[in-house]
């Protein structure tokens, strides 16, 4: 079925950033990791059938700090689990939505991810997110 | 369960903001409702356990137009759905998670609502909905 895969989320600093969801609210983080590739540590606290996935930046260059630097810490994006990444990749072109990938690529997790551009869907980066493995 | 009740979208045309979800993702429109407490029209997407909220200003002068002028558009909140949201309150006071909320106060549909700031939350609109009838 499909669903928001995670809802992603920049932040300065993870601990800090945790303790609203954690002592505030009773969440609990599911796990901790570094995401090199996205130069990130990123903490996953699970809500229903989606996640929020808290993005810290580990490199002033990487696509969160950059986010942070340009309209401050806050929600970055939303990924939508999908069957088929390439499929959703067709239909949005054939719906004239612009996009990031036009190729679905590796995502953290084995997983195959695409990105469309924030202009596609009025401001909002959506990830497309098909676990190739689960 | 806890669970994302929704997550809110800024959008300045409310068709328009729809056609990628709905033509591109084959996502579903359940119902499209005036709230005029909050002088905004919006259109509901349910996604997984959860849905998509696009807000359209139908006022200048509302909170969604604003936050439009400011950022453009793009998310604005995400609704977290609770049992007792008075007893939410009083975890984040005690966590020291500031609030712009310090009582519940009545949502759309029969709901009790209240909002943290966003610097409670590092950035974050974090909404409280707690269904009183369903």
């Amino acid at each position: 079925m499909r669903r928001i895969d995670h809802i992603g989320i920049a932040v300065e600093d993870l601990e800090a950033a945790l303790a609203p969801y954690v002592d505030g609210l009773g969440m609990v983080v599911d796990h901790v990791e570094e995401v090199p590739t996205e130069r990130v540590r990123i903490a996953m606290l699970p809500i229903g059938d989606t996640k929020l996935e808290l993005l810290e930046p580990k490199d002033p260059e990487s696509a969160i700090a950059k986010f942070i630097e340009r309209r401050g810490p806050g929600i970055h994006h939303i990924a939508i689990a999908v069957e088929d990444v390439a499929g959703s990749i067709e239909s949005l072109k054939a719906a004239g939505v612009r996009l990031i990938d036009e190729e679905p690529r590796p995502g953290a997790g084995g997983t195959l991810v695409a990105f469309a551009h924030p202009k596609g869907f009025n401001g909002v980066l959506v990830e497309l997110d098909e676990a190739v493995d689960r």
